[in-house]
């Protein structure tokens, strides 16, 4: 299947010059949606990782790791932007292009030593991962891989991930 | 399974006197996420629904949608939050306690006449639930039902929603 034909392009979003690609026209495609997830999970299979928890970033890393968690009969953790997780949390600030964001994930999310694969929809410039993955280090997790279903290769974001295999479905 | 067990408590959050209900700790717990799609997915087949796609709101509603859909072979739809989404959006402004917040969905996110199951984490007042209805009947989908993880009772948010099956696995 041609995932990158489910794929809209809308151009200048979020503002001018910014080539936006939109997963919703994939998302919506029943065909497409399964094809992505089960691919997704295969990836993890040939690359031999063992995945006890699934961690999804706010809020598009939501839609496809949940699925993905269920399909590796793993947990899923939420990575979440401030003040939206209840309890006691370990907080990451990134750069942005202009200022700062922030990331928070649970203290007590998962057991020290878990073995854990990141997910979002898109890798930029990787510092939403970068940042998820510091997030990990905190708690005490071994993180096995990268899943992402589109990767921006001209933007190098993989260059500042950790060395654990990087899967990504659809390449720009 | 009691899925209760796994919800997690935390008092005063977001603010005094609210009693949160966690579900971080149902996500974590592989066979609690396991058992609660597997359980949506069966209560729709017993309740007879037909669902095209599924329509989840921004963000916990993303983490029980998408692997609904995927278990419904269904196509999955999500609802934002304003200047989310990359292309024309209808939009409903709906009450919150104090002011009023914004939801979006976009103007060709499906076809008229589609069969839609809108499911989020938790309903309580209704706000979100009756909001995301409205923007169906904009883009002239049929709702065929709701999917909620929790059900607030007291709140008796299902009082003001449309007349459909109403599916909810944990009330409180």
């Amino acid at each position: 299947m041609d995932l990158k034909s489910l794929i809209r392009d809308i151009p200048d979003f979020p503002k001018p010059g910014i080539m936006f690609r939109d997963i919703t026209t994939l998302l919506r495609d029943r065909d497409g949606l399964r094809y992505t997830i089960d691919l997704l999970q295969q990836k993890c299979h040939e690359a031999n990782l063992t995945v006890d928890y699934v961690v999804g970033m706010e809020s598009r890393g939501f839609i496809f790791g949940t699925p993905l968690a269920y399909k590796l009969d793993a947990g899923f953790i939420p990575v979440r932007k401030p003040g939206k997780l209840p309890a006691a949390v370990h907080s990451v600030e990134y750069q942005l292009e202009y200022g700062t964001d922030c990331l928070e994930i649970h203290q007590d999310a998962l057991p020290v030593g878990s073995k854990v694969l990141i997910v979002d929809d898109l890798i930029a410039t990787g510092g939403t991962a970068v940042a998820t993955a510091k997030l990990l280090q905190k708690v005490g997790c071994e993180l096995v891989g990268f899943g992402f279903i589109i990767e921006l290769r001209d933007l190098n974001g993989r260059r500042h991930l950790p060395n654990v295999p990087i899967i990504s479905l659809v390449e720009y």
